[in-house]
């Protein structure tokens, strides 16, 4: 008796990428090096799939031979990013944002509009390990501010959230 | 020929409030007269249909001789508050926060927790009129914090969603 | 102390009328007497709330004094057809159907396309007590075909229901 | 200057497989082949995740070298069976099933109870390929049959879809 040797066995986890679609130059940057990162470390990337933040941070998982899922407000597997591997068009407009949310391990929100918040708010909602980068900052009406760590490099959040994943922190 | 006289040909604003489930005892009482107002000014309330600020937002809006619709993330009507009219059991768990800013003329956000902020950011996603209480603030990477104004009572809250519904602002 | 004494406080069916947006003229008769037979016995109507088979049970409904909901896909209350009382507007195309499904006690499938036959199968898979007028016919893969009944008449089809809501069946 | 050479790049084909959860053993040796044929055809498998018609089609198509993605209702992607090389972990219920028909560039059912016939009648409603093997038969209420081909063998249904979906047919 053989164990099974497929792609499919394998523990995986799932590191979502937060971020708009037309994002200035230093946050796609950014954006570039944490889709890198979480390549680096063997996670699948998940994310909006379309452009701006989300379509750097899959450019830089694919240089890093890393996998990327692309979770698609639309019907069509084209709207997808040339950088996404596997394009889940749901057909649910934005609503599509719970699912990224729902669908991680992990994430990393980067800059980003008011969409983003919210995806913020869900992993917080859904207790989600999560980090930002140059991103949303947040206080309650109470005055509580410490929902999750922002970093100011690609790096320090990749490792912030992997360390958090394998409980060596 | 006459014209229809139902209720159902009547201009109608569906006013969302957001909260969460279990707040201090002052932002209940801010809830309460944000329901009472709404319901005065006409508004149909929707909102969780859950218990805290929800449910304390029902029962302003049914002494005041208004309509009260609940939105729930299980699958029972009997989830609802007793000062729901109406309780659309979605069966989508958290999701159906979506469909209470989709479905919302207005929101005002009062108080609450992670799942009140993410449906502040879907309101603005969205570009709903929205109004805070003594809720969440908010600042993007860019250090931009006016996304929404922020008031200090209920009657100043319901007063400006209405303002805006009307054109009158 | 008194026992409250709103609307909100009685016990409601809601029933949804499942159906096409342009069926022929026998359907829409079909769909208005269903309406009215659920208003008639004070059930609350739920639909698609725009046209056709939804529009005809709305105006049933009102011209016997009910109240009506409309769980529309798109974004805007005033996509509802004018018999609609109450419009909650989704934002999540055709997924909306599974909502209907959800939030009804029990269900009533007249005429219908293929969106039909999805929420008629998306109500037996929910266990929810549904009845056909002129509608579907299915048959699984074992010969098996008794998976609702179906009626002649929208009386019966609403009798049917109402008496396996009360217990009576 | 040279092309891009990712995985990402080459167009891909996602073929949804329907089917239920504990069927008996003839319909999950249709399955598994179904599963085989897609991968030997270079698809990249969609299904829900779970057991049953789900696992079989997964393990077939592991088997032959292919890719598989579950689109899960829970919120875990531990849920999904072993041969799922990607597990999409919706948190959405039985609302799901609107997903994996959005996501399919063309469908497969096989056997099946009332959740496969919602997701037949979704693919119909969206206009997507679809053929069944020993699956639902419909009749709409004009006694129209004809809505989608059903064949004898796993094989057939591979053919047919492949054929549409590269203008052959």
């Amino acid at each position: 008796m053989t164990s099974r040797n497929t792609s499919a066995t394998r523990r995986k986890w799932y590191i979502g990428v937060l971020g708009q679609h037309a994002p200035e130059e230093p946050v796609l940057a950014l954006a570039y090096r944490i889709g890198k990162g979480i390549a680096e470390r063997g996670g699948v990337l998940l994310c909006g799939g379309l452009g701006g933040v989300m379509e750097a941070a899959c450019r830089g998982a694919k240089e890093a031979g890393g996998i990327t899922i692309g979770i698609l407000p639309g019907s069509s597997p084209d709207d997808a990013n040339p950088f996404v591997d596997f394009a889940i068009a749901t057909g649910l407009g934005e609503a599509r944002n719970f699912i990224i949310v729902s669908a991680s391990s992990a994430l990393i929100a980067c800059g980003g509009q008011a969409g983003t918040l919210s995806e913020i708010a869900l992993a917080l909602r859904l207790g989600k390990i999560l980090a930002g980068v140059r991103t949303w900052k947040i206080e309650d009406h109470r005055g509580k501010k410490d929902f999750f760590p922002s970093f100011e490099s690609a790096e320090e959040a990749v490792e912030y959230v992997f360390s958090r994943l394998q409980g060596a922190k």
